[in-house]
C-alpha cells in the first residue's frame, strides 16, 4: 500500500513529492539530479507529447534529430548564450575508462578529447551552424524543424520534473526569409502551447512577453505562457523566442533573397518540457494524490470487478469485460484491475493516488441490481447509474472532469490575481496571499532586480497588448509605467 | 537538384553514402561520429518506433525513462560488463565551462566531479541497481519495462545509422522470478523483432544464438537475428540477451519467493537501433536510390499534378486533391507535389531518390481520358489506370510493393546462403561471393578466432533447433563438430 500523503497545508513542498510517488511518476536516481520517470509518468508524457506533435504537424512542422554533443566552440560563437549556459553544463572530456593502479577505473588520460564537448543544454548553436549549410536561396525558406530531446542543464537543487539536471523536452527550431516572418512563427508556437494547456492539459495560463532580464540567453524577444499553482506561484509553463539574426549571424548563415541581395536568416526556437508534469500536477492534485485531466490521463478509467467466491467471478467479470470493450470501442483508455491479491478498497485508494478521473466498480449487489457504481477523482463524488446507460455516462463523465478541472483552476487564477498601486499592498500580497499581482514598472532592470531582491517576486510577463491599460507611475520609484505588468513569485 | 547515386558495382559504399545523402535521410555532423538524422529519416524511424511501440505494448510491456548519466562505479559492479564498454565511452568530468586568461572556454577546474559519469552506452547497470529497490517479493515480479533512448558509444570509424558514436534505439529491461520465465522472455521479444523484420521491413532474417566470443557483455546466452545485405555481408539486426542472475548478482537484487526463499532475480534485455535503417536501405535500394517498403515509409504514395496555365491548373488540380482525399480516407500518408518551381522530371526523381513507393502522375491529357500515370518504385515499372478505380488500385499496389521487395530479398538470401565442408571452400565463397555459409565448428574460441583473422568470417548464429542437423568435423580442425553454424562477413 502506498503511503499517506501529507495535506497541502501542512507541507506543501512534501505534498508534492507524495503525489509524485504515490502517483508512481518519477522517483530521484544514483545519477544526481535526474530523475527515473517511472511507467505512470512516462504514459502522461507521451500522451502530451503525441498530442503536442500532431498541433506541431498540423502548423506545418517536421521532426529531426540533430546530436547529443555540442563542440564547446560552438556555444562560445554567440555572446550571450554561452554567459547563460557556460555556468550548468555537463562537459565530456574523455572517451575511455581505464583501471588504475590501485584497481579504480578512471578516464584513460590518454584518451583526453582534444576538444571538448558539452552536453547538449539546448541546441541553437549545432542547428545554425548546419541551417547555415542547408540554406542559400529565399526558396529554401521557411525551415520548420522539431526534435524530441533530452537535454542537461547541470542544477544542483532539484525537485522531480520541476527542476532536473537532465529532462525530457522538444525544440523547435525555424528559419525565416523575414522578421515578420519569424515574429508569426514565435506568436504561432506560443499559441499551440496556449491551447494545449488550456484544452488538454485543463490548465488556464497567461500569455506575454519577458522582460529583458528574463529573456532566453540569445533571443531579442521570449514569450511565455504562465499558470498559476495552488501555493499561489507561478510556473513558467513554455516559450517561443523571436531570436531575430544573432545566430544566424553568429553561425554566418545568410540567403539570397528575392532581389538577389545576400541577407542573414531570421530565427525562432521554442519548447516545452517534462517540466509540464510539474505543472499539470500543482494544477490539478489534492490531499488525496494524483488528480489527472481525462484528456491526458494514462488510464481514463478503471473497473474494480469486485467477488468472493468462484461464482460472483463467474456472475462479475464478464459484465466488467463487456463494459472494457465498449468503453474501448469509443477510444477510451481503460484498465481493468482484477488484481484479486488486493482488497476492492486498496484497489480504489491505488487509482486515486494515480489520479484517474474514472472508476467504476461492480460486485455481486450491483448485478443484481443492474447498475455499477461510478466515482469521479475530481469531486470524489460517487453515484449508482444503471449498466446500460453506463457507456453513455461515463463518455459524459470524462468531458465533466475535464472541464470542471478547467473551471477550478480559472477561478483559482481569477480569485488570486490583484491588481494593485502600492508596493506595501505589493509585499503583502507577495508575502501572505501569493498569486499574479499587476503592477506599474518603471521598465528598468534597477527596479525589477530591486523588487526581485526584496519580495523573491519576478516579472512573470509584460502584455502583449498594452493598449488598453492606462499608463501609470512605477510602485516602487514613482517614475512613468507604459503599463501594467504581472508579477509573482516563480517555480 | 539531387547528385547522381554511384552504381552499386563501382563503389558499394559510396553507393551507400549517395543512397543515404539523395534519400534526405541523415547527414554527419560537427560532433565527431554524431549524425544529423534528417526530416525524412526521423519520420521513417519513428513509423518504425511506433509499429515496434504496439508490439511491446501487446506482449505487455510498458516505457520508463532512465537517467542519461551513469556513476562510474556501477559500471565497474559487472565485471564483463565494464570491459566490454569501458572502451569506448564519453566521460563527464566537469559540470561547469569557464573563459582562462586567453579568453578560450575550459572546463572549471573548481567544477572538477567529486564521481565521474558516463553517458549510458546501455542501462542495465542503473536499471539493475534500482530494481534491487523495486522488487521484494515473487508478487513485484515479473517487470516487462522498455525505454527509448539515445546511447553513446565512442567509434573512431563511423558509418551514417550503421555505426555512430550516438544513436537511437530502445531497451528492453525485464526481470523475472525464474529462469524459464527470462529465457521464454528473451525468445518472446527475438520472436517480435522476426516479425518486425519480415512483416514491416520485409527484410528476411535468421534466428539464433551467439558464439560465447560474440554474446553481449554480462549476458547468458544471446539471441540474434542476421539479415544479408546486397553486398553479400551480414548485418545484425536485432539482439535479445538472457542475461541469467549476473546484472542481480552485481546489484544485489533479490525476492522472496513462495517458499519465503530468498533467491537472485533474473533478467533479460533486447534492444534494436537506428541501425537498422541501414538495413533497411541495403536490404532493398537500388542504383536509382532509396526503395523504402510501403509499410514504413513516410509517403507512401506522392501525387504529382502536371500543369503548364491557370486553365490546366483548374482542371487538374481539384482531380489531384481528391485522389488525395481519398487515399487519406483509407489510411494511406500521402504526399501532394505541387511546387511549380521544379519540373515534373524534376519532382519524379526527388520522390524516387526518396524512395516514396508508389508515384501518380496527372497532367492535361490524362484527364481528359480520365486516366491517371501510376510508376511502382520498386520495378520502377509504370502503367495508365482509370482514374475511377485508381483508389482501388493503388491499395493492392502498396501491398504488391511489400510482397515483392520482401520476395527479393529472401530469394537473394536463399541464393546466397551456401553449405560447405571444405576450408578452402569455404574462403573462396567468403572472398568471391559473400553471403551465408554454414559449415562445422568445433566449438572453441580458437578456432573462431582463427577464421575471422584468416577470412574475416564470423560466426553470425548457432541455429537454436540443431537436431536436424548431422553432426561433423570442423572444417578447419577436423575436430567433432555438434552442428553447422552460420558464417559470413559482417558490417
Amino acid at each position: 500500500m502506498a503511503d499517506a500523503v501529507t495535506p497541502r497545508d501542512d507541507d506543501y513542498a512534501q505534498w508534492y513529492q507524495d503525489v509524485v510517488r504515490n502517483g508512481q511518476l518519477a522517483e530521484n536516481s544514483p545519477a544526481r539530479g535526474c530523475m527515473i520517470i517511472k511507467p505512470n509518468g512516462m504514459a502522461l508524457w507521451e500522451n502530451m507529447r503525441d498530442q503536442l506533435d500532431q498541433m506541431f504537424k498540423d502548423t506545418g512542422h517536421e521532426n529531426f534529430y540533430f546530436p547529443l554533443f555540442i563542440p564547446e566552440r560552438f556555444l562560445e560563437r554567440e555572446a550571450e548564450h554561452v554567459e547563460g549556459f557556460a555556468k550548468e553544463c555537463a562537459v565530456v572530456t574523455h572517451s575511455r575508462l581505464k583501471t588504475d593502479e590501485e584497481g579504480d577505473l578512471i578516464p584513460d588520460p590518454e584518451s583526453e578529447l582534444g576538444e571538448n564537448y558539452i552536453v547538449r543544454p539546448t541546441s541553437e548553436t549545432l542547428i545554425w551552424d548546419t541551417y547555415s549549410k542547408w540554406i542559400q536561396s529565399y526558396r529554401d525558406l521557411p525551415l520548420l524543424y522539431n526534435q524530441w530531446a533530452n537535454v542537461v542543464r547541470w542544477e544542483m537543487r532539484t525537485r522531480l520534473f520541476l527542476r532536473t539536471a537532465e529532462f525530457l523536452w522538444q525544440e523547435g527550431h525555424t528559419a525565416h526569409a523575414t522578421k515578420d516572418a519569424a515574429v508569426d512563427e514565435a506568436e504561432r508556437m506560443l499559441d499551440v502551447y496556449e491551447t494545449f494547456a488550456e484544452e488538454y492539459m485543463a490548465m488556464p495560463v497567461r500569455k506575454g512577453r519577458k522582460s529583458e532580464r528574463e529573456r532566453f540567453p540569445g533571443a531579442v524577444n521570449t514569450y511565455c505562457i504562465e499558470a498559476l499553482m495552488q501555493d499561489g506561484k507561478a510556473l513558467q509553463a513554455g516559450t517561443s523566442h523571436f531570436l531575430g539574426q544573432n545566430f544566424a549571424k553568429a553561425f554566418d548563415c545568410t540567403f539570397t533573397d528575392e532581389n538577389n541581395e545576400e541577407t542573414h536568416v531570421w530565427a525562432t526556437s521554442w519548447g516545452v518540457s517534462t517540466r509540464l508534469i510539474g505543472a499539470l500536477i500543482m494544477t490539478h492534485s489534492d490531499d488525496q494524490g494524483l488528480v489527472l485531466p481525462p484528456k491526458l490521463a494514462p488510464h481514463q478509467v478503471v473497473i474494480v470487478p469486485i467477488y468472493f467466491d468462484d461464482e460472483q467471478e463467474g456472475d462479475v467479470l464478464p459484465v466488467c469485460e463487456h463494459m472494457q470493450e465498449e468503453l474501448e470501442d469509443r477510444g477510451i483508455r481503460v484498465k481493468m484491475d482484477d488484481d484479486q491479491t488486493e482488497s476492492p478498497g486498496w484497489r480504489f485508494t491505488e487509482h486515486e493516488l494515480r489520479g484517474v478521473p474514472v472508476r467504476l466498480a461492480l460486485g455481486p449487489r450491483d448485478l443484481g441490481n443492474d447498475v455499477v457504481e461510478v466515482a469521479r477523482r475530481d469531486t470524489q463524488e460517487k453515484e449508482t447509474v444503471p449498466q446500460d446507460g453506463v457507456v453513455d455516462h461515463v463518455e459524459d463523465l470524462l468531458d465533466d472532469v475535464q472541464q470542471n478541472l478547467y473551471d477550478q483552476a480559472q477561478e483559482r487564477q481569477e480569485t488570486y490575481t490583484h491588481v494593485v498601486d502600492d508596493y506595501d499592498a505589493f509585499k503583502e500580497v507577495i508575502n501572505e496571499e501569493g498569486g499574479f499581482v499587476w503592477a506599474h514598472w518603471d521598465g528598468t532592470e534597477e527596479t525589477e532586480a530591486r523588487i526581485q531582491e526584496e519580495t523573491s517576486a519576478t516579472i512573470r510577463l509584460i502584455p502583449f497588448d498594452r493598449d488598453e491599460d492606462d499608463p501609470g507611475e512605477d510602485m516602487v520609484t514613482g517614475e512613468p509605467s507604459e503599463g501594467r505588468v504581472l508579477f509573482a513569485q516563480a517555480y
